[in-house]
């Protein structure tokens, strides 16, 4: 049977998005099953669109300041004016490293399972169709049952 | 036997923590034992009191600069002059969502265990007094013991 | 066959650090074997040296902007100007706390086997030789077996 990665994306920031999508990316080219869940901040991560439509008042306040999707994503230090993140993109480009948005899709093609938060959704205001297609909602229980027959469970 | 979540909480935002003992609760639902040890930042959720007898001019600083308790934790982001946790707090109001307080006594209830971390109390000069009555102090040993004989690790 | 403890140190901040260095030499004195993989920030903890031969424009703003090694390194909260470090080394003082270069030269001698991400040396323009010398480089798949043999793995 196949190994199996489960990571529990938390964070919203572009420099730990960019770790857990190597890490997804690798694992799935070495055959290795890999489970994605994205909670809170993650979310926006799979942010393809925004759609406001039907948003109370703080919904649309929080999807207005917070990312619309992953390459609109801070660093998780030295985010002064952005000057960090245009620093590290721009040392990506010299080594020619693919961007964020490359690893998710590349992740995407490779069968990385991707699941989203109910309950952080519901909080967040964030509707099934302003995220990436293919993603799936998944509760709190369904996330601990894919864990527990994880090999690997990260938290990032 | 029982399978068992072991949850390092390191980190004293609120948000962090709210995703840890969702998480904990879940798991206590399933029938999932579960065990968290507060180290660091993390030590501020279980304040319950802000005993200042016979703390260092440090320690009392410290006391004054941390949360008092759950629900006076900040934002892990968006935390501008406390307007991002406001925010939050409003959308959970509309989502009929419980706060961090409700999910910590609700851990509480039932049977989430909890150990504070021995070196960090040290450190911070946080005494037993200070925080939730059913907490047990662990060193890091007694926590990597624990660990290992855990199906699920977590450091938030 | 001995435990094994895997650490993913991604975080470059003092307290962060200290945690994961504190359970690494706990875990050694216990028989456990420990990896660390440094990547991204948490290549900062391992710095040696600042060689800036060879950087580009880019490389060296970042060198210069980093931190230059354990004891330069900030904490992930209440950092403003430096005032929550001074005032934690000061209570790790009135502790008899070792510091983090302490912790770290104790697993260095302990046996704690160091890794540092290939990708993030490439990204971040670090060098081999401004690292410890005795860190080896590893990639993420390397990472991922290492991760799979182990028995509590950690992102951090």
């Amino acid at each position: 049977m196949a190994k199996k990665l489960n990571i529990l994306m938390f964070s919203g920031e572009y420099d730990k998005a960019l770790a857990a999508l190597i890490l997804a990316n690798t694992a799935r080219q070495m055959g290795i099953d890999v489970t994605m869940f994205f909670a809170f901040w993650g979310l926006c991560i799979l942010r393809n669109d925004s759609n406001m439509k039907g948003k109370s008042f703080y919904e649309k306040l929080l999807s207005a300041m917070t990312p619309k999707g992953p390459e609109d994503l801070p660093l998780s230090k030295m985010n002064f004016s952005g000057i960090g993140k245009a620093m590290m993109l721009e040392m990506m480009d010299d080594n020619e490293a693919p961007k964020l948005i490359d690893f998710l899709n590349s992740a995407r093609k490779k069968g990385v399972k991707f699941y989203s938060c109910k309950l952080s959704m519901e909080i967040m205001g964030i509707d099934k169709n302003e995220l990436i297609p293919e993603v799936e909602i998944m509760d709190a229980q369904q996330y601990l049952k894919d864990a527990l027959e994880s090999d690997i469970q990260l938290f990032v």
